[in-house]
């Protein structure tokens, strides 16, 4: 639920919209305080709009200082405490909290290496990511050029800042943040949707599988809420598992044993965290198909 | 390649002929050497009747001595090597040769339960199990009657048997012993078959998974051999890897990062080691089907 | 557009009600006089339960009257005027105005013959029938004892006023009289909706097809409205016809001439008027799936 | 059945092997003349292209009366009985004798223009065509260069030479002159071939469609033969009409009436008559898919 409204937003004190949106970029409060000369806002675009605008608009060193307020991911910062709570949160939803040890070495590698390459920390908004992706953006970017880098990492500074703006503030539209993976299961065999299919979604990484959701269709072979909604799909490599099986003994049908298809796997990649996948399993006991819809 | 052709062992001494065929029932070589006095055999379904009916039509303590002389499995004669060479071939190519700690102690609890109820060792003909199945056979035939349960081993004593035969002897015909397991990859967004598609097959066991072939498809989408062939396919559950996002990135298509469909998983269960499966994949970068054909 | 509402009709005097509702049963404007006694109502489906109340409760010499108040199908009433214009429009939206003489010739036999058996015009709901069906139930129920077929008959009166209901009186509800046809076409070889797609719909008759509706795709792949809408599907055979040439040859993809899919028919058919079809469309230029969805 | 064997051909006298293929090419018996100097051929292969070359490497006055020796398409030669038995037949399979008036009376048109723009006869190798592929073709030669136009009518007077000789004569190899029309019904409800399924081909011009073959799937779900084989494609439109409601009624499954899918069509476009063409159908009562196999 969001804190704030932005109507609220607009008619209080200066120092209570500091207050309210101080963090959103991190450790800097002058964005904000800017943002609230130019009130007031009809929309969260006109917000977000006005807040980038302050800190394109400020000079280079303002803007060196805002990339270097960022902490480090997965590094000392994170375990010494010294980030603000919305950082450890999306590094900890990330699973940048418990790494195994071969991980968190190279991440203290790059963590060096880039520092020392660019005099700031690494910044990348990391609800975007899986696992794996975020080593690989880490791994790509420390190779660009210290001027792209900069761009690079000021675009994610925006992108963490939009996501924060657009859970804490409530306002007649939404900032278009976040995706969707949503299915749907077809008894082919039968002609209707699949009642009371269970389906379990994990994240696949190359240190080994994650859950993230859980869910069984409904009536008309859905699941509400979708899998994944309101916030960015991480870019990385999923898979769906449909309990088939279970669901045409559940009906009478025999099958055997072991039958053809029991759990059916979908495995799929997300490299758009902001579109909509929808993945449909349309099966019989002895075929399916899938396909990336929308 | 059989040892012998069927021709040769019509001709041949009634010595001979034991002394080839005196394994094909294990520490049995009176079955071959009553159906020695019952040749010529016109095809290897006639001689491997014959053997089955010395057997059917064998005194009821001769046919339990039969039984008898089979050995534990994954117990202690396949450590201590009082095996005959086949029995050991077998087991190893099922994986009962190196159990988790934990299974072989259930597999000892099984045999030594086993003899005390039925006072012969647990048969089963391994070359038709994945090891999964192997176990719940196990579980599920200890529970037997005694009487059912006989016959259940001996049932199991001429698959081992037929398996054997059509292995050692070459004749007009083949004993019904031989499943196939093959595959086709179609590329749906060109209607051509998908060449050097890289397929990889595994076994799927509660305790691990393990490889059991490797292929890449050729100009007709299909591999040659095909996966499994010439043998029965084990009881199991089995998951088939197809390199599809390779393929297209191959043909010069642009796929995004991750590719929506990268590795392309099809789990299925076999229950018929000796039927023809045919599980072919339809694709395109974006959809897929796939069906139990034949 | 409705003529009425709901409301306004609670309010109205009797004569009104009966003036605005009294055509719903053909030529028995008691109905809605007795039901008129029975206001106010809070649903459509109060309204309709009302008068169908009416009717049940009536006596048996005014439910015959009821039946023998309409009109024949296709016949002399037809071309002679002595029909409610809801009959005239029903009947030529079956298209039954405009039958070969061959046709004609067969339901002047069934008419003769039915009015002979049972002493009364036959009576359906052609709303909810293709040409086809409407011949096959007058067959049919022309062969039934005749206390079935005088139930068979009042029910079809009740379906005809619950669908003349539903149009004319605006309610907080919709009586369940509608069904719905709808498609989706998903290019599968550029995981995206496909959109401009052409789209016949024809229903096949045995005496020729006839075009249904025609429509293009948005960019979500689908047709806004529905193919069929706010109304029951016709029982009947349909074809769908897909223009996927046309679209691929539009985006620069080439194709043989002929191409291998140029127009894609999908042929179908409907058996339940009030249900949602979905019936899409997954396709590359060489491949397509399709099926029953809702 | 072919007439003569490559092999008796090699040693007859030469009078014997211009009497069997002087009719290879239409009313140039000298072109076998010369080939028989050429004898022996291994191949059937190497026997046409010996021919082939007789004609490329005679003078330009021999090729001109080569293709001025051809009947009319579908014209007054035709009609007249001044064809050999060989055009006779090959322009009847394409349909060519029995076109509607108006259909004729473009082919007289496109023949004159023809004749007076080239000095010769429209020669197409009809085998390859369907009735709407000749015409589009007529029209489009009819407006080459005459250069341009003289190499096309060359190049399809060997076409149709091929087709002779690989009809005529026995050999140890076949002629690239033949494609494959194939099919395959799975049904995808039970995973196994679906056996008396009844399936039609027709072809579908544009002044309407004609039976090209009918037959009933075999227990692997095929036909046998293939629905067309060992001759060309006929370049052109097509559909394939399933009768898939009967396969499941027959089956005891029980379908809606009408039933969803009952006739199923597949409409397919041929563009290259020598090559293979599988065109499978996997489909439960509720749902199919199909694509171009090989």
């Amino acid at each position: 639920m969001p804190d704030h409204t932005l109507e609220a937003l607009n008619d209080a004190p200066s120092s209570a919209f500091v207050a309210a949106l101080g963090g959103i970029f991190e450790h800097a409060p002058w964005v904000a305080a800017a943002a609230a000369g130019r009130r007031p806002f009809g929309t969260l675009a006109d917000l977000f709009e006005a807040m980038r605008r302050v800190v394109q608009e400020s000079n280079e060193e303002h803007r060196i200082s805002l990339l270097r307020g960022h902490p480090e991911l997965a590094g000392a910062a994170a375990r010494s405490g010294n980030m603000t709570s919305a950082s450890v949160a999306e590094q900890a939803a990330a699973g940048l909290d418990r790494l195994s040890g071969e991980r968190e070495a190279e991440f203290e590698r790059l963590n060096a290496r880039y520092r020392e390459r660019f005099g700031m920390p690494f910044i990348i908004c990391v609800r975007r990511h899986g696992r794996d992706s975020v080593l690989s953006e880490f791994r790509r970017r420390v190779a660009l050029e210290p001027e792209t880098e900069r761009e690079t990492a000021l675009a994610e500074v925006f992108r963490i800042a939009a996501l924060r703006l657009d859970a804490q503030v409530a306002g007649p539209d939404r900032l278009p943040v976040a995706g969707r993976l949503s299915t749907h299961v077809l008894d082919t065999a039968s002609g209707l949707p699949a009642e009371g299919v269970s389906i379990d979604l994990v994240e696949i990484a190359r240190d080994g599988e994650r859950p993230v959701a859980s869910a069984v269709t409904d009536a008309g072979g859905r699941t509400d809420p979708p899998l994944v909604g309101g916030r960015p799909i991480p870019i990385g490599t999923y898979e769906l598992r449909f309990g088939l099986g279970d669901y045409y003994r559940g009906r009478g049908i025999a099958l055997p044993e072991p039958a053809f298809l029991d759990i059916v796997p979908i495995r799929f990649g997300i490299a758009d965290p902001e579109r909509h996948y929808h993945v449909p399993l349309a099966a019989s006991p002895w075929s399916y198909s899938t396909y990336r819809g929308s």
